[in-house]
C-alpha cells in the first residue's frame, strides 16, 4: 500500500520546505523545512512540527514559545517538493523576533526595510537565560 | 554600499526559495528558486523570473504560457534565506496543469486528494508540439 509520505519528492538531505500561513488573515508567516519525521509527527498532532537545520534536531513549533501552530490544512504542491500548511498562529506571533511573521521586511527603492512592529520583546517570550 | 541583494543568504547552490502569494486572494501560488541573478531581474522588471532548476536556466515565469506575475511587493525573511512576492497573476492561472496554484492537493484521510479543478488544458495553454 503506497504511503501519503512516499509521494513527497524528499532533497538530497531528505528536506523539503513548508510555508506556514495563518488561516484566518492568509498571511503568509514563515518558511521552514520538514523531514519525513517532521511532516509524519505534522499531520499525527496536528500542530506543525518542524526539522530545524541549525539545531540539526526535530523542531515543534512553540515548544519554547508557546507559540504553536494548530494544523488547519495540509497541501503539496504538484511536483511534490513543496508543503503548504495552513495554521491557527497561538499568540499571533510567528516570528522568533516577536514578529507576527518572518517576512516583516519589505524591499523599498533597493532597500530591505522593516514593516513590522515587534508585538512582544523576545525577551519576554523566551526568558532572559 | 551595501547592496541588498548580498542581504540575502543564497543557499550552497547559490539559491533561495521563493513563495508567490496572490495579492488579492490570498492564496499561496507556488514555491519556486531564485538566483541571485532572477531577484535582481525581478525587482528591475516588475514580474517574477525564477531560477529553473529542472532546465538549469532562468525562468521568466509566463515566456511561454502567458501566465506572468505582476510584483506587488517582495519580501524577505528574519533569516533573510526565504523570498515571499505578493503577485497579480495574469489568467488566474499559476500551475502547469492548468491550474490556479500548485497546492492543489490537500491530505484527507492519509491521501492527498486534487481539490481544484483544472482551469484551462495545459495542451491549450502550452500549445500541443
Amino acid at each position: 500500500m503506497s504511503n501519503w509520505l512516499d509521494e513527497v519528492r524528499w532533497n538530497e538531505q531528505g528536506l523539503v520546505p513548508a510555508v506556514a500561513q495563518d488561516a484566518a488573515s492568509g498571511r503568509v508567516l514563515t518558511l521552514a523545512w520538514m523531514n519525513r519525521e517532521a511532516l509524519a509527527e505534522t499531520a499525527r498532532r496536528g500542530e506543525a512540527v518542524y526539522w530545524s537545520r541549525s539545531r540539526n534536531r526535530l523542531w515543534r513549533k512553540g515548544e519554547e514559545s508557546g507559540h504553536v501552530q494548530r494544523l488547519v490544512e495540509l497541501r503539496l504542491d504538484c511536483d511534490g517538493d513543496a508543503i503548504l500548511l495552513r495554521v491557527e498562529q497561538a499568540g499571533g506571533i510567528a516570528c522568533h523576533t516577536g514578529r507576527e511573521r518572518c517576512f516583516y521586511r519589505k524591499l523599498d527603492q533597493e532597500a530591505w526595510v522593516t514593516t513590522d512592529a515587534v508585538i512582544t520583546d523576545p525577551a519576554a517570550i523566551y526568558g532572559k537565560k
